[in-house]
C-alpha cells in the first residue's frame, strides 16, 4: 500500500498561539518623535512560518522583537519579499475596523507568487490582524479617541538559509502595527499638507516598471531602485516622483500612490476622472484606487452637491495630455491616493522645465477628491451612516486587559 | 568660531576588530550534504555598520551568527540590498588568492548607489576579505589541498528601523564565506556537468531588465522576480533561463551568468566571439565576462593551438541570429560565464519550440571556452606560470592557529 503525502498545511488563523508581552511599551503621543520616526511598533506582532515540506505552521501573536535572519537568507540577497500597506481605524462608534482587508490579502498572495513565495488563503490575513488588534487595539487605539489609526504592515520574506539562487524553501509572514502621523493633520509646509503635493515627473533615464516586469506587484524590488529618483526629487523640494513610461511618456503612478486627474475632455467637453489602467501591469492595483473608482462610478454619475457629474475612465494618458489640458485651462483638479497618503490633492507637477499648477485653474469646479475622501472616511471610521458598510471589517472581541 | 562637522567616516579595513569564535564548526567534505546545501558558512564573518550621521564604523571580524534585523528594516520591505559573488582560491603554490577583487569592490559600490545605499572606498573590500580569510583560510582551505575554493558573498543591506519609503539611514556591509560545490566536478547529469547547460529562452511575457531600470546592478531586485521563470525552466529540465529583450528578442544574459557564442559571421565568414554589450545597461557587467573578453582579445587574435583566430565583438544580437547561424551550421560553440558557473559550455538552447544543439555542430572547431577557462584557472590557482599575474590578489599573513 502506498502512503499519500499530506498536503502542505494552510494558514489557520483560528488556532493562533498567543504569547503576551510582559514588558509593555509606552504609547507615543500623536506628533511625537517616536510617531514621526515610522519605526516604533506596538507591543506584539504576528508571525507565521512556512516551509516547502510542511507548509504553514501555527500562527503566533507574540511580543514584538527583532527577527533572527541567517546572513545567507534569500530576502537579504534576492529580494524575495513583498508587503501590504493597511490601516486599522478606531471608529466614532468605538469599534475597530479594517478597510477591505480581503483586497489586501488577495494582493499579498499575488505579490508573493510573483516573487516565488508561497500562497495562502487570503481571507486569513484579516483574521490574523484581528487577533493582533484584539490585544494591542485597546491600549494603542483607545476607544475614547475616535478618528485615530495605526498603520499595519503585513509582509512576507524568504528567510531560509539557502544561498543558491532558487525558489525559497522557507518563508515568514509577519504583521506589525506602527503608530503613523495622520496626513490630514500635517502643517501646510509638510508633504501632503493642505496645500497639496508637489510631483516631479520622472526623467526618461529612470523608469519604475516595464511590461513583463512586476510593477503591478507590491514587491520590495519596486521600491529600493526607485529611492534614488525619490531622494533627488525630495532634495529639490518635491514630495514624490510622478512615474512616466514609454516614448510617449504615459503617466503611470506617483511615488507610492495612484494618480488621478479630473479634467474636461478635449473632444467632448465633458468632465472626466481619469487614471492609468491596470491591463499593462505597470501600476499597482491600489485598494484605495479601486475604491475611489467604485465610489466615483456609483455616486458621481449625477450631480452631487456643487459637483457636476463626471465620467470615470481608466485609460492610458500622457504627460503631454496633462500639459495640454493645463495650458487650455481644462484641468479641474489632480490627486493621489493610497493607504499611506490616503486621498491627497496635487498642488504642482513639474515636467522638464514646466511647472503646472494644479490647484488654481479649476478651483471653482474642484472638490471631487475631498468628496471621495469624506465618503471613504465615513466607511473607515464608522460614521455618517456608514457604520455597516460592507467595505468596513469590524474587529470584535477586543481584550479587556 | 563655527565648528566644522566631521565628514562621515570611510571604511578602514586596517583597523578591523577581531573576535575569534570559541566554537569552531566542522569543515564539510567536498560533495557532502552540508556543502550541497549552499547554507553552511565558515566560522567567522565580516560586518561593517554604517549610519547616515557617522558614516562607516570600525569593521569587525566576528563569529558567524544570524543577523538581528528590525521587522521594519528597509531591506525586508524595499529591497535596499545588493551583493557580490566572489571566490577565494587555494593555489597550487600554497597561497590564497582572490581574482580581480577590485572589480567586485567597484561594482558593489555601483550597485549600492543604484539602490540608495552608501558608497565606500572599494579597495577596502579585498582587505576586509583578506582579514576574514587570514583566520578562516587555514582550516577551511587547507594548504595541502590546492585547487579548492570557497564562495564569498559580500552584501550590503539597509537595516535601520525606519519603515517610511526613503533613502536608508542605516546600513550593514557583511561578508560571509561558504563551501560551494565545484562545478567542474559535477556529474554529467547535473546542471553544468560535462555535457553542458540547457538554456530556455525567455517568453516575451517575462522580462528581466529594461533601459532605465537596474539590470546592470547586482541588486536583489533583479533576482527575486526572476525566480518564477527560473523555477519553471528547471521543472522541465533546463538549467537556466536565457533572457531575451525587446521586440527583436535580443539575447542579453543567461540566468545569473553572461552568455557568449562563437560563430562564423554570416557576411564575412570570419569567426567571431560575440556577447551582449554593456551600453544599454540591460546586463550585468560580469568580472568573468570582462576577463574572458580581455583574454580573448589578447591571446586569441592569432592561432592558438588548434584554435583559429577569432574577432571579439560586444554587440546586440538576437535569438533569431542564433537560430539562423545554427540552421546554417555556423555555430562553433556557446558558453556562459560568471563566478558561480565559472566558464561552462551550453549544450542546448530551446526557443519557442525549437531545440538548438550547440555542442555538435561546430565540435571540430570548438575549444575556445575550454582554453579561456584554463587560462583563468591558472591565474586563480597560481599555476602554469601565472603565479604572479596581476589579476591574482594574494592573501598574505594566514593565521598559524
Amino acid at each position: 500500500m502506498g502512503s499519500i503525502a499530506p498536503s502542505p498545511a494552510e494558514i489557520d488563523a483560528s488556532v493562533v498561539k498567543i504569547t503576551r508581552s510582559t514588558n509593555l511599551r509606552d504609547v507615543p503621543l500623536p506628533g511625537s518623535p517616536e510617531e514621526l520616526s515610522h519605526s516604533y511598533c506596538t507591543d506584539h506582532m504576528v508571525t507565521v512560518r512556512w516551509t516547502a515540506g510542511n507548509g504553514w505552521e501555527t500562527p503566533e501573536v507574540r511580543p514584538f522583537e527583532n527577527l533572527s535572519v541567517p546572513p545567507t537568507a534569500s530576502c537579504l540577497h534576492y529580494a524575495t519579499e513583498c508587503f501590504e500597506g493597511m490601516k486599522v481605524y478606531r471608529g466614532y462608534d468605538g469599534k475597530l475596523r479594517l478597510f477591505r482587508p480581503d483586497c489586501n490579502g488577495e494582493r499579498l498572495v499575488s505579490s508573493a507568487q510573483r516573487t516565488s513565495l508561497p500562497a495562502f488563503k487570503f481571507e486569513e490575513l484579516k483574521v490574523l490582524i484581528a487577533k493582533l488588534m484584539q490585544i494591542d487595539g485597546p491600549r494603542w487605539l483607545p476607544k475614547d479617541q475616535p478618528g485615530r489609526f495605526l498603520y499595519l504592515r503585513p509582509a512576507m520574506i524568504g528567510n531560509g538559509p539557502h544561498l543558491g539562487v532558487q525558489t525559497p524553501k522557507e518563508a515568514l509572514l509577519f504583521i506589525i502595527a506602527v503608530p503613523w502621523p495622520d496626513p490630514s493633520k500635517k502643517k501646510p509646509e509638510q508633504a501632503g499638507g493642505q496645500h497639496g503635493l508637489k510631483l516631479l515627473a520622472s526623467h526618461p533615464d529612470s523608469i519604475r516598471a516595464w511590461p513583463g516586469g512586476f510593477g503591478y506587484a507590491k514587491l520590495g524590488a519596486n521600491y529600493g531602485p526607485s529611492l534614488v529618483a525619490h531622494g533627488k526629487a525630495q532634495a529639490i523640494g518635491f514630495d514624490q516622483v510622478l512615474w512616466l513610461f514609454g516614448e510617449d511618456r504615459q503617466v503611470t503612478e506617483a511615488g507610492a500612490s495612484n494618480f488621478f486627474v479630473v479634467w474636461e475632455n478635449k473632444q467632448s467637453g465633458k468632465l472626466e476622472l481619469v487614471t492609468a489602467p491596470l491591463e499593462n501591469q505597470l501600476i499597482l492595483p491600489g485598494v484605495t484606487r479601486r475604491s475611489v473608482l467604485e465610489l466615483a462610478r456609483t455616486r458621481l454619475n449625477q450631480s452631487c452637491g456643487k459637483l457636476a457629474p463626471v465620467e470615470v475612465v481608466e485609460r492610458d494618458f500622457t504627460i503631454g495630455d496633462v500639459h495640454e489640458a493645463w495650458k487650455e485651462g481644462r484641468i479641474v483638479e489632480a490627486f493621489v491616493c493610497g493607504t499611506a497618503y490616503f486621498v491627497t490633492p496635487v498642488k504642482l507637477i513639474r515636467n522638464d522645465d514646466v511647472d503646472m499648477n494644479m490647484l488654481d485653474a479649476g478651483a471653482e469646479r474642484a472638490g471631487y477628491a475631498a468628496q471621495i475622501k469624506s465618503w471613504l472616511e465615513a466607511i473607515m471610521f464608522g460614521k455618517d451612516g456608514a457604520e455597516a458598510h460592507e467595505w468596513g471589517y469590524v474587529i470584535e472581541g477586543e481584550s479587556q486587559k
